[in-house]
């Protein structure tokens, strides 16, 4: 099978970031989203990666997307704000408001910014990891076009609703990150660009039927995680990212895919956690040593050749990745290829075979 | 079957305030106990109900529960603070530590309070609705002694840990709330006190088998709901209402019912978010009631009459209990009845028959 190139992370960030600046991008916003979508990559987490490059243009092309992100203040105070992205990208938008969050911690010890009239973010992780590399908690938060039912229901309104949060340690960080949904909705396109079919339990089809075909389940309903469980936290990050935020909430963001013409409106809080206003830092890094290290060292289940803590994969991803290079479909080079031509871009990402 | 009676709630309450007191409770506190108690058992959640109260006076007794909650002050900024409870009980500390952080989010904007040397609390929605009855948003989480396998272990490190999130609206609060378990330990407890199975899916037992016997699962592990997604969650709220607590954290939480003598040193995080902050209040709450109505008016799933928002079964039964009286299991009813005797209180609770 060769339907993989050997690509170079760094190249590729330049690369992505070049295609943006040509979008009409500030060099700076660039460079965030190109971060966050290769990073994503980097982590194998490539539903939020740069196959999602296209989408962005296209957004741009079309008009929902904003190329400028100028964060509009709506209110302020000592430890909460919130922000107006005016249909920016949402992961510049997110970027902004999480460094307010973080400021407002340095401040208070606890900063709560939320931003409306926002689009898609990506993976929310990347916004902990700010917070994290200033020792800080975090905690983030992102509402979705509608894709999965609310408990008791079979029709969609709820969207994954993806959250995070986050701690530093005195290595890697510790990050949970999901969406509500059984599976990220990202996983399932991903799938069925590549035509292949998804497992059971993950969706529903237009009639409320399992499916595992990707695209049926695209046009069905992703089911949330956990049953009634994944359904309330869908449920609050909508009260949080949507409703709080005085975005777009439930069924009525946007679907960027049918109307790229048109601002998706959701919505995100970012949240950031002094942990010094709580304890001393080294202390609290100590404890977070002491608590991966026994957690690793339980019994392991049957079939598990090591546990490991939440985002410890990722962490290793991307330092095996950074150094040996990326595996990037050739589907999505394709299409960042045919981006830099268009822009009159030089592309020279691939890694010698 | 009659293995229930009929009680009155406010009369329930006042007995069980009564019985607090007798044990040293200060009357001001032996209220709040007595009201999230009883506030279980009229919203149908008796594993958090006044079958705990034994659980609590023995621990008094033995001198692992503090009678007396004198929070001491660890740290204190705009926004944060952190207490020792000094072995207090857990529903009375928790109490205190929201009413503070509610405070400081009418200063700020948010409050985030934590508290160490803690004991179990209960019912974490309880303190969510002291939030939201002041039109705050309202986070909280403890964590609870090891019972649950971290995602890739056999072997239980992680409590129960629930965590629960508030909204207001113009009518009932929604409120999410949940243990990080496919099923509150509590919920086994009681089952074992009435000598039922439990269903499959809910628990390991101490050879890392499935088991649908209350007792061997109580012995052995409850699993994380949503699995590795849970299992973050339940590291997470350690994290939260633990580790930056400077309380235990993992398996290191004492376990109450082998050692009622010590203190558990659990911890509580209470965190009020202030609406205004954001946007204005009638707002926010009209678009609750949207969110609500929206959401009971989607195609309901097979076999569902209606779709429920989290905490709507809750307040529903609440309302009915409240006028009707609450089904007392006869075994909790006997436990009450001999502590008061004891105590050489009056026990008339009993509605007529």
């Amino acid at each position: 099978m060769n339907d993989t190139y050997k690509v170079d992370a760094r190249r590729l960030q330049a690369a992505v970031a070049q295609i943006l600046i040509g979008k009409g991008v500030p060099a700076e916003d660039a460079a965030v989203v190109a971060d966050s979508l290769v990073d994503a990559d980097l982590t194998n987490v490539q539903s939020h990666g740069v196959q999602r490059v296209k989408f962005y243009t296209n957004g741009i092309d079309k008009g929902g997307m904003n190329p400028v992100c100028d964060l509009q203040p709506l209110t302020d105070s000592a430890s909460c704000a919130s922000y107006d992205a005016q249909c920016a990208l949402g992961i510049v938008a997110a970027y902004k408001a999480m460094k307010i969050a973080i400021e407002k911690a340095r401040e208070t010890g606890i900063g709560l910014v939320t931003v409306r009239n926002s689009n898609h973010c990506s993976r929310v992780a990347y916004f902990i990891r700010m917070a994290t590399e200033q020792n800080m908690l975090g905690i983030a938060c992102s509402n979705a076009p509608k894709s999965m039912p609310p408990w008791g229901s079979r029709e969609k309104y709820f969207g994954t609703n993806p959250f995070a949060l986050g701690a530093p340690t005195h290595g890697d960080p510790v990050i949970v990150d999901m969406a509500t949904s059984v599976v990220a909705r990202g996983k399932i396109i991903l799938a069925d660009k590549k035509g292949a079919s998804i497992p059971e339990g993950w969706a529903i089809d237009v009639d409320g039927n399992p499916t595992t075909d990707a695209a049926k389940a695209l046009e069905g309903c992703v089911l949330p995680f956990g049953g009634a469980k994944g359904s309330g936290i869908a449920l609050m990050v909508d009260v949080f990212s949507g409703i709080l935020a005085g975005a777009a909430f439930g069924g009525h963001i946007g679907n960027p895919f049918a109307h790229p013409e048109n601002c998706m409106n959701c919505g995100h809080a970012l949240m950031a956690v002094d942990i010094t206003r709580f304890q001393d830092l080294e202390e609290f890094k100590d404890k977070m040593e002491q608590f991966r290290t026994e957690i690793k060292g339980l019994k392991r289940a049957n079939g598990v050749n090591e546990i490991l803590l939440p985002g410890e994969n990722s962490s290793n991803n991307r330092r095996k990745n950074l150094a040996n290079g990326i595996d990037l479909p050739v589907a999505v080079y394709g299409e960042l290829e045919e981006l830099s031509r268009e822009l009159q871009l030089p592309f020279d990402i691939r890694l010698e075979a």
